[in-house]
């Protein structure tokens, strides 16, 4: 296999890097065809050329007898999570996770605080936790937050901490750091026909914990990082136990590897944000015989967000697959043209 | 890891132990409400206390207000493939298909002809081929037909034997095979708001290639054993390359944990009809927080099909489960007594 752990952790590394509205989202009512709708279906969306493609995409293809229709089982789109459904400034939640869990259990356990990667975790020294070729100190906390723990703890473990969770520049919550745009665009697809699916070098239990309440996408379409849990009967209770066993990085070529394992055929329509997206955009839209539609969120917007995609080589999370939009035609949606809101707002 | 490669194997080693209606699936008219319901939902069950519990379970769990309503997105029901959704009797067909393969390429191909294993193939010699703690010659034939080749000539491979598939007391092809009242469990579980996903020990790639045409379930619902694909551009064109690593089998304590990576929550609805089941059955049902509903085909029926599954040692694959079904309140399902048609007729 071409991925490996260090891809994603790399990816966590890379956020410590960077410096960087509330309630779930709103249903907005669209018609499925927008030819006669009255209601605006991406209303946060600027008019313009990039809101024009989407929809001319969805036209075209959900347009039965046209050259373009795709059928229903074939609407299959996929969606990256940090940078594309929510924001992954100052770090990526999942990381605030780890950080949180590290911090709540130290005071009640000293074997733990003793660890030297967790008091370095507690100090902020990310770049002690992401040295060594397999960022062995972030490794060591993601399987002593992420394995050794039940399914329905670790999960109620994420509940507890998403209470907490405020973005800087957004709103409370986990919703307060996912970007209205983007729901909207899932919205729209799945109201004409389109199934979303998230495909995120995240860990796949974790995000399951909210995707469904935060984006509407129900667990079995979520695709992640993942490692093997043990099946076991614990006094006649079915139990399943999270191990580091197996690790599955769904990242960069891991991407259209986790798409197959996980979705078994071909999107044609992926929005992603990263050079991590670049080979699922490739998956996507190159020598697809079906039409086929890819879109990077560039983070250009340093008022409402963070601009922090494409410096290199700090930073720089947008280089390569920035530089092949172009020559594949895939749109690059820029927040501070393209989008009139950011971050869900409070009802 | 408890589950290995050694039990998807085993199970079909043992199929070697075994001896031994056509058309796509109809899809019959029925109604969501069947306490109103002017067509039976399911016409080839014979009346009586097994059809009546199907029922009754379904009507209780879709009844809102009712103490034992589920909601839609948790109406999940898992099927097994192999006994339950199609015939294994006389072997699984995804070894006929093995075996089909080694037969059409051995001609052309010298140095496939003279390895030891696919001479011992060719002879039928199924013992020498199921020898050894992990079957080594059965997993080398499963490399050779299943690793080292794209994802679109593989899924060529199995569309071509398909073709000429024939179940010898059943149908033409592969729908010659499948359970028609199993076919009408499913579309009637699906006209009740309920999502039905394949688990089964066979492989996920093979069984995406006809479980939409066949069962009307979509590639990203059908959960099985895989292995690793590696992603790359070959002259710009997205490829995707299947190998033999990172096994995952999916039965067993593997199909809870196949049922986690894919799924991500638990069933209400579970069919199974052998002991590679019970750990599902066991997942789906005991401690669940919801009503739910565990199945065994139990196969009995030497008319029709094959009485083979409660015959221990050497051809027993359903005897622990059946034990523990009383128990557990599972319902066995008997073929004979249960069914009045068993293959998908023609039309």
């Amino acid at each position: 296999m071409k991925y490996t752990r260090s891809s994603f952790l790399l990816s966590i590394a890379t956020a410590g890097a960077l410096l960087a509205c509330e309630a779930p989202a709103p249903t907005r009512a669209n018609s499925a065809d927008t030819s006669i709708a009255a209601v605006d279906p991406m209303p946060s969306w600027n008019a313009g050329a990039t809101k024009q493609a989407i929809i001319d995409f969805v036209q075209r293809t959900t347009t039965e007898g046209g050259t373009d229709f795709v059928p229903v089982p074939e609407r299959i789109a996929v969606f990256d999570n940090d940078g594309t459904l929510w924001s992954e400034a100052p770090m990526p939640p999942q990381l605030a996770f780890v950080l949180h869990e590290i911090k709540r259990r130290a005071p009640n356990e000293p074997a733990l605080a003793k660890d030297p990667m967790v008091k370095a975790a507690l100090a902020g020294d990310l770049a002690t936790l992401a040295a060594g070729k397999h960022h062995d100190g972030l490794m060591h906390l993601l399987a002593l937050t992420h394995a050794g723990i039940t399914v329905p703890d670790y999960q109620a473990n994420v509940r507890e901490w998403m209470k907490g969770f405020q973005q800087p520049k957004g709103g409370a919550g986990l919703a307060g750091a996912t970007y209205q745009p983007v729901l909207e665009l899932l919205t729209y697809l799945r109201a004409n026909g389109y199934k979303t699916f998230i495909v995120s070098g995240g860990g796949i239990d974790f995000m399951r914990v909210f995707a469904e309440e935060l984006y509407g996408i129900p667990p079995e379409q979520v695709v992640g990082s993942s490692a093997a849990v043990d099946f076991e009967l614990v006094n006649g209770v079915p139990t399943l136990t999270k191990t580091m066993e197996d690790i599955f990085v769904d990242d960069k070529d891991g991407k259209p590897a986790g798409i197959h394992r996980h979705i078994g055929r071909r999107p044609v329509f992926c929005a992603g944000n990263s050079d991590g997206d670049q080979a699922m955009l490739e998956y996507t839209t190159l020598n697809n015989p079906r039409p086929s539609f890819g879109l990077i969120v560039h983070h250009t917007d340093s008022v409402r967000e963070t601009a922090y995609d494409a410096k290199p080589p700090v930073s720089g999370t947008l280089i390569s697959a920035l530089t092949a939009a172009p020559k594949h035609g895939w749109l690059v949606v820029d927040m501070v043209k393209d989008w009139n809101d950011v971050f869900v707002s409070a009802k």
